[in-house]
């Protein structure tokens, strides 16, 4: 828990922590979040307030997580040392904050490290910036307002963003439609899950597509009848 | 009104509708919503809120509307059954929701009835797919959260979102700007207002161009004088 | 100040301005917003609800400055004929509105006379139109929602929006993180310290994309060590 | 619908109205809002944005409508004429607008007349003077920021807030939970089933204040049972 | 102008101010500010998000003003030292902030001082100790979350609220309505102002009270009829 | 973390946890949750979204925690059993919801057992009615919009509010200012720092009282110099 982490409120930097197993974060990378929230149970989501600053890109990766001050980018210059390659780094602040918390030279300090992607709950900067340079992110705001480098925080401890817990190690995964975190330990289950229910998916669209309705397809008649919704040809004024 | 249309609480399912007639519809698809909804004395805009999740598409199609449980996509089930190829489908829910109620599946099926896009006072998902699919959609939110198929809801009742009224067979007409609903019966009108003032802005423009004044052109320089507004040179410190 | 430029509530429009210095304008006209932002010691930013309809454009100008009733443009219309080549436009109202206040036909009026983009706290339409001719705009709101031309207001006088002042012949700067204000007075001390922030960025950019650490470079270490920062191998459970 | 009730845009001032039976109307009065949305079928909110000046005030009344420009107050003083005692008013915009449109020199025209209340989603002033006099008010925005007297719009015609429809003449509900609409003709079944409603609630409420449990008095045990939902003694770390 | 005032980016505290003349303030002091804000042309109102965490208290008094960092009270415990009996202090911050700024110690420092009372456009926390101590706030947010004192800012330097300016020795007018600010030179204009339309909403609200209707009153027939608007007895279903 | 607790998404009721130790509990009682959240460290403050519906109560109690969906209360319903006297009941919800998903019936069952209160990120109805009961609430929305009984969900499990983790068990203070969530284990340790707290605010309240100020108690006049602030007499023009 994002109160409970730093006991009595101590401020730490997590130096080694535990990862997802590459192979299934390397299996989730290409499925998209919304195949992945169905598929783990409708669990994980961030969120429609983070949004992506460019469009098409779909990644998953390990979190690095950073608890901040607002307005302050002190600690995640002290996370991109503990960052390795195929990371994401998931950054949180312990108030609303719309500072552009992050720009072109950290992005170029954690590409140089083989990170693969910003996941912000306050804001970035450079945006144009970043979106030449390749490096994917997903915010809640964009800002040109600069930050300061004064107060502590913490790095790799747990943090919450919209009620949603991440722990340093899980599995970030996001694309267009936003960001849905998978818990370490479930990390190849979920692949699995999700492999299923893509499967099933494109047997669904196949038939969809044929013209076949949903309404037969998921035996949603009987349900429409049970629940009292009655047919009419017309609605009389 | 879309707490009288279905008396006593009733959900029903309406499945024949008169639509807008197709000549006019086809008439408004290529204007600009600014334009229509200037035409018809700026009336129908169902707000900022709504934003496309592409650009540079302008449609207009007959609407078959559905009113939803928020996070419930059961009756958008339901309503593909009745839509016929130009409608747009128009969703509505009885409370706030940011659910990503229909995605790329939802979107094969309206596509094989040549449904021309969808309208939305909640959220969608899979719009990485949807803008590769080329299926137009308008909406509040982009969401990856899925939903449940347990609760009744309506089909083809009137709606409104917005404070705007939207009736089955109304026309939608959305672009970058947003969207306007045009009332069945003034369809033909709208389309013969909206089709002179385009002349008249065309123009307009070319005057614009030239270097008139809009003070001139529309002979504001009166109403200016009469309002108390005084030409200074300079203001003093 | 916004509510004391026209005195005893008059209303004006200022037709000679003093413009920042062209040469500075044109120096900041490449330069980030978020670069100068900082070279100016964080100031000047007008927020992040100002976004642009376009990305990739980067500009400044001079500030020709409009208070105008909100639903209402009649003096974005006044403002056009004070306008010259190198301007942007700067329209604020006197309480919130989410109009469309400004479209197509007053873009094609502003290019006639070389005005360069606009920024405006209300809305825009006909925006799918405005990226066509390549009218840069940063605003608040996107809406079809026209306008009366009914109400007096005034132009160049001192603004404020988002609780930043804009007065006429400031130099805005704009691009896709947001708007940014420098002032008249300030234009050649802001663009001096901005190209010096250009090159020192440089310089930081170069070592950090070789792998070096900000903790290093910014000598960071000693103060998370003075706040107290802990680094600890692992976090027990 | 609003958008169509003023057929091809013309505005009207409506003399002559239904309303809902009085003798409903009164029973309605004293009973809450919550059971009565509940006893019509969760039908008519408002939504949570509208909200009482005053706290511990229960009314209902039959509607005068009135669709306003925003920031014009205009139409409220057409609409005074047409109010009965024992009439709500309920005032919308054509786009949001903050502006205080009522305060306490309209609250004494309306109170002259015997009108009971005001629901406005816009703003009002004079709140402290409002709540002296004890004139009820619901609203989205308190603010002193006055209007002007200077555009068209209707008066008793049907109209939408926060997509609910509300017609001339229909029941409005309100307390310290929100507002709520009957339709006229269902106002008489409204409030049969909101009294048999009161009479279950009180039945469930003493039997829960003895102690007995929600889960048993409604059944929902074997609900939980098959949906799932597994009891445990304690959760492993 | 915010952006302007501490030239090229230093703060400053200035010491001396010129304040309003007191007898001004004593007279604007009992007036709502619905009135004062009509009565000097719908100017100077900081609107509807700034609102009493108290009811029923009216207040003026000359400002003295505070540009924080967001979550740093530093420079409001700087501004204390210049303020003086009848002051009102008021405070905004370079970024938007939720934190409770300001709180039962410094209000006790403040009515040590004899000052009236607080605007702030960020939060206060200890709001159950303030109202119970009597000191006046008018805020944005009620928050607990408390703040450093580590970056600095300036007193009495001109700033902006929602687009509109406060300029230290200015009118702050305050009530349940908001908050009004007059300019330093204008307050015995707008003082005289405001008594003229306090006399003249006397007679009005006689009037009106006994049943003259405002159409009447404000001779809004004709132009009611002017803009086009029909009175009909029935609208057709 | 809220994604984790209930593996491969399970969905549980646990019904016995460890609650904080009861001393501690009943010693954060009377403290405000300003000082709380200062004394351990400014952290688990729950954000300014969740307020009161009335005003001057201040309570501690032992969390029960519910996570729901959006527009049903089933879990509710099912966490009255698992409450012991003293506890406090904290919901929360997988999605934003606006629904009144708790009213006077859920109160009535809940003060049979002792219950102490309601943290509801979602809403609450019968507002008027909880009062008169003195049933202490603290909520995001206030709705007549009733709920179904239909989706499962989770009792005590770790949940997350605005970004701070609630742990069954853990002691939640509520007050005028919001609500607090204290550490099941550090519940001693924060009553013991909070009483510390409170003598030394009484010591400076003493002396703020009679006049001396914060710059000099807190030796801030050297900050300010440190960090460049100038005092000057008087701002030139």
């Amino acid at each position: 828990m994002s109160n409970r982490v730093t006991e009595h409120g101590r401020h730490v930097v997590v130096t080694e922590i535990d990862r997802a197993d590459p192979e299934s974060v390397a299996g989730l990378g290409p499925i998209g979040t919304a195949t992945i929230h169905e598929a783990i149970g409708r669990r994980g989501y961030l969120g429609p307030e983070l949004r992506p600053i460019q469009t098409g890109v779909r990644v998953a990766g390990a979190a690095v997580t950073v608890l901040s001050h607002p307005g302050d980018n002190l600690m995640i210059h002290a996370a991109v040392e503990v960052c390795s390659p195929g990371d994401i780094l998931v950054v949180t602040t312990t108030a609303p904050s719309t500072h552009g918390m992050f720009g072109d030279l950290l992005a170029s300090s954690l590409m140089a490290r083989g990170v693969r992607g910003l996941v912000i709950d306050a804001g970035v900067r450079d945006t144009a910036d970043l979106r030449t340079m390749g490096f994917a992110v997903w915010t809640r705001h964009v800002s040109c307002q600069g930050t300061v480098k004064a107060t502590p925080g913490s790095v790799n401890v747990p943090i919450a963003i919209n009620g949603v817990g991440v722990a340093p190690g899980d599995v970030v995964c996001a694309d267009d439609d936003g960001v849905v975190v998978v818990s370490r330990d479930e990390a190849s289950w979920a692949l699995e899950r999700s492999l299923a229910r893509l499967d099933s998916e494109e047997t669904t669209r196949a038939r969809l597509t044929a013209g076949e309705l949903g309404l037969d397809f998921y035996g949603l008649r009987d349900k429409l009848r049970e629940l009292g919704v009655d047919y009419v040809d017309r609605l009389e004024a």
